[in-house]
């Protein structure tokens, strides 16, 4: 199917800026260790390595340009290849010949650092080649592999590289002869899904059977026999490349029983999206029922129970993991960048097994506020972990929070996050619309223009909007061919919508979630209107955590209290009900944000020598309550912020 | 000063009785491997040792006995040494020739085990004799040391055990020569406190200064040097013998600074207790005004700032340890059941520092709260930690709760706290009163008779009690000799109460938190009638895990519900101020307890397709409220628990 997005939205053409001016370079200057920068450790744990990221260096030694030894995560690799494809995007909205330049560079010397038979990875051909692919568990060569071909493929879609995606197909095909159930091969998968994800791709860039195949390999063979890694590391023996990796349950790798047996989220929240991810490709290109069934219950699970407002995902530290249902604490979960970036991957392919709102709107959930509060609005501070409370006192003194951060550092000891926010960012135009045999949905508004040309399709939409400051949304479709079908998604939180057919208002049915305009050739207008207002949610009373607390949204934000607008200790906050929720925009503050006003209260402080038990509960007295969009929230110093908040 | 406590109270007879006949023997069982019971981690680390206790087989192995290797934490000797200070103070009130007989053939045995120049530990003398006080860090040598000091004065005063008592002067001589500033002595401390608890009980005992003198050394020397710890180890080379303890932070030790500078409670918080309960020691008997400023500002930090309702210390699991100010999550934190039984030597040795009544409160409150909910009411199942949320499933499937256990295990990996249990228990007369040069102070209502005879003073008090449930104490005093102040505690949660002296009230001033009456020669009767009701409590409002939330007390005892009485998802009760709390004694339920039932609300649950955000919050219906004595909670099978209820 070929069609081409545009986009050219008010709001995220400064993030898509920043990606292109900032992100990218500075990012290059990290990789090659010479931006003067301190990097942190995402959480109290001296293991992490933090003097350096060295992640160009590796590649340097590996292909023998230098001398030294690896320094990093075993899987450093993956930073370069996820600043790779983010560049590849970027170049797709503007064109960079130095950049260019720089990337072609990049993999010529990936390609120099690639072994003969095509394997390619710095840590293992550097410090132990013989280790290779025998300790599966931890080594992420496979997770890195994946990440590679997505980076190859990308660039060689939008520069028509033949180096890159030459170095893919070999490094493929090594995979594929050395994995799988035949004689010699080894019947084994990753410790951290991500090759499923890169060998689809490669099937759809090339049409090679072979890909896909080994792409359904490694995820029906997960959690068919949960031995495996512990027995390849026995066997094995050699030293751990990513310590205490095996002391985690089976299931923190999605492998403690079948794939087409899991029917909920469990384990470690990156690894369990990115499964999901592939899974769900797989199951809408190759139409496999059985696994499509199994997505949508992984995927229920979470979006009915184990996702938190701002589309976070994983309610605990320890395993960066899922834990139950309902379980949601504000305050110690992890929530990670990456992890809100892969159920927006997962959403995306959902949505082509099918047409159902439900994953566009946690898709859109996800974007406008954990992941982009991932990143600084300076473009060069990033969260690892997006609580939903925090304080930073407690972040520094209780152990069991220090991986809440209150600022965003400049880099991190574990740098996923970085550049996988940059390349969602750049390929942003993937998620707007999903275009299938029969159908355009509209997934998102944003404004953009689609083009869509094959055989029987001749047609563009140009999405006018300037969502969510102003509640209409103009569709200017032009049809050169058949009648098409363009479904509109109304967002869950509101039921309150018109929408109009060249002037003319419809009253079409919603359609799991999205309304429907038949467009016959011509040019045509169509005017989609929401009401957007301030609005209280509640969690379902299972949420123990937020019994009594309310969050407040506007569109697609949730918003959050920040202590330097309302003073610390914004646990004595309370928000009564019956309280006006007054918008404002506000142009000047943190790049231009609505701000939500409303009459509130606070309750009053003991007397110094009260004590720490009393007879009688806090006074209270008014006060002004002022929220913020969460993702603008920590670009004003080190302060409190809260996302639920008690209701009077 | 020479006085005898004898107890009859009812409540505590039975605790007693339960120490005697079934703690003791049943731990005697398991301290030498033959009971048929299973051993549980008390959390989610692989490393702590849960195939067997093998404490006794350690020493008989170390006696030469038997062969083998050492099992168990490096302290293991330390559940042996505690198990027989509980064997001396049941000796104490009811005899027992047949345990007297096996508690003399343990100390033989120790004194086997103990080598030529008086040094004393099974790990070390088995495993590693080279490496003996070179890794105090983790060592525990001179932790086992204290409690074996304490075990066999105990011992030495219930039996007149020579053997015991001179096992242990050659221990501490040993101690006393290798530590200290002279010239090739060890200027070091151990990483877990008790030493000097234990040589100011043999100082105590024999009179001997050098005791104390060695004490305060240990205590001036914390934090003096704070790279010790590392040298140390450093200099030694060998293998950790308790890995990752180098890992915690310094205040984890108390050694972060000189312990006289030391000002908030923090690190380990049975290290704490166990330090600041030393240094209040040695600041009474000294009169070292400074020591005891000292004590008093960590006090006030933990009663103040640092301290559960129900007496429990210790906000985090990550180091067992104190948090910072007003830090008090109900659902993660440790509360470690020997943290309270510290908590309660330090205010016992705080009251004879002076007589105010704000220590023997935090006694109490630990006493029938944190303390005995550490024990079933079967005497043979344990808490570590002692929560005031308790979820089956969170504690299951969050790993950041996998130390909050809904029942209580039949023994501990790491066993430290039944054996404290036990000794605390046993040698409750200890802290019912406070007799000094000029006064004496009844600090909890416990049916008993204190008999005083010393040069100066003829004197018995005889309390009946049956406190809380009958709110007169009554005390009948004889007084052979001179007049005496008897100073009774007014507990913090009344201010109403009547004293009358021989049937007449006085209006006698409270002094610091006790009622005075004086007594002349003669015998008289004090009657101490106190108001007992149900009452509400509130946290400071810096205490943000309790904004909204309510506790319940009757007397001494905190309230909690359960879900066998509640349903679960106790977070869905609302207990609204107005409603009346209704106390019933049942004496058939959980051994006797006073239950309070108030009419409450329970909020509804949302419909099953409803999803997890809501835009109205639960409905309300109303709901029976059932409450219990936190300390008898966990005795009817798996089920929720909690402290602090929503109020409406």
């Amino acid at each position: 199917m070929d069609f081409k997005v545009r986009i050219f939205d008010g709001f995220w053409n400064r993030y898509r800026r920043l990606v292109k001016q900032t992100m990218i370079p500075y990012q290059w200057d990290v990789l090659n260790d010479r931006a003067d920068i301190s990097i942190e450790r995402e959480r109290n744990d001296a293991s992490i390595p933090n003097e350096k990221s060295h992640a160009m260096e590796n590649f340097r030694i590996a292909a023998g340009r230098a001398q030294g030894k690896h320094y990093g995560w075993v899987f450093q690799d993956s930073d370069v290849y996820k600043w790779l494809e983010a560049v590849s995007y970027s170049l797709c909205y503007e064109w960079d010949d130095e950049l260019k330049e720089t990337a072609d560079s990049v993999f010529d010397l990936i390609s120099e650092a690639q072994e003969e038979d095509g394997y390619l990875n710095t840590y293992f051909s550097i410090m132990n080649p013989s280790g290779k692919y025998r300790r599966l568990v931890e080594s992420h060569e496979l997770y890195c592999a994946g990440h590679f071909i997505e980076a190859a493929a990308a660039y060689h879609q939008a520069t028509g590289s033949s180096k890159a995606l030459g170095t893919a197909i070999k490094l493929a095909d090594h995979i594929c002869r050395t994995f799988g159930t035949g004689e010699g091969q080894i019947r084994g998968v990753d410790g951290h899904e991500e090759i499923e994800i890169g060998l689809m791709r490669l099937y759809h860039l090339t049409g090679k059977r072979e890909y896909m195949d080994k792409a359904a390999f490694f995820l029906k063979e997960r959690g068919k026999d949960p031995g495996f890694f512990e027995r390849q590391i026995r066997e094995d023996g050699g030293d751990p490349v990513l310590t205490g990796l095996l002391s985690f349950p089976l299931k923190y790798f999605q492998v403690h029983r079948p794939v087409t047996e899991q029917d909920t989220a469990e384990g470690h929240a990156v690894r369990l999206v990115y499964m999901s991810t592939a899974l769900a490709d797989l199951a809408a290109t190759s139409g496999d029922e059985a696994l499509a069934e199994t997505c949508r219950k992984i995927w229920s699970n979470i979006a009915g129970r184990r996702m938190y407002i701002t589309g976070g995902i994983g309610s605990t530290v320890t395993g960066e993991a899922f834990t139950l249902d309902y379980d949601l604490p504000n305050d110690t979960m992890y929530c990670e960048t990456c992890a809100s970036i892969g159920l927006m991957f997962f959403a995306r392919q959902m949505l082509r097994i099918e047409s159902k709102a439900e994953y566009a709107d946690v898709m859109e959930r996800a974007l406008y506020n954990t992941v982009i509060a991932g990143m600084a609005l300076d473009g060069r501070h990033f969260f690892y972990v997006n609580p939903l409370e925090a304080v930073p006192g407690k972040s520094l003194n209780d152990p069991g929070k220090s991986h809440v951060k209150a600022v965003r550092p400049q880099w991190l000891g574990c740098a996923c996050c970085p550049p996988n926010l940059a390349r969602l960012i750049a390929s942003l135009d993937r998620y707007i619309y999903t275009v299938k045999d029969d159908e355009v949905l509209v997934n998102l508004f944003i404004g953009s223009e689609l083009k869509i040309e094959d055989g029987r399709r001749s047609l563009s939409i140009r999405q006018d909007s300037d969502y969510p400051k102003n509640p209409v949304i103009t569709f200017d479709v032009e049809n050169r061919a058949e009648p098409v079908a363009v479904k509109i998604r109304i967002p869950s939180w509101t039921d309150r919508y018109t929408l109009s057919v060249d002037g003319k208002e419809t009253e079409a049915d919603a359609e799991y979630g999205y309304v429907r305009a038949d467009v016959s050739a011509g040019k045509h207008t169509i005017s989609f209107e929401l009401e957007i207002i301030p609005k209280r949610w509640y969690s379902n009373p299972k949420v123990s955590e937020n019994i009594g607390k309310t969050a407040v949204t506007y569109g697609p934000f949730v918003y959050c209290a920040e202590g330097v607008d309302n003073g610390e200790d914004l646990h004595l906050l309370e928000l009564p009900a019956h309280s006006f929720l007054d918008l404002k925009w506000d142009d000047e503050l943190l790049g231009g944000v609505g701000v939500i006003e409303a009459e509130g209260i606070r309750l009053q402080e003991a007397e110094e020598d009260d004590g720490l038990y009393l007879s009688e509960g806090p006074r209270k007295a008014p006060r002004k309550i002022k929220l913020i969009p969460y993702y603008a929230w920590a670009n004003r110093g080190v302060n409190e912020m809260r996302v639920w908040i008690n209701e009077a």
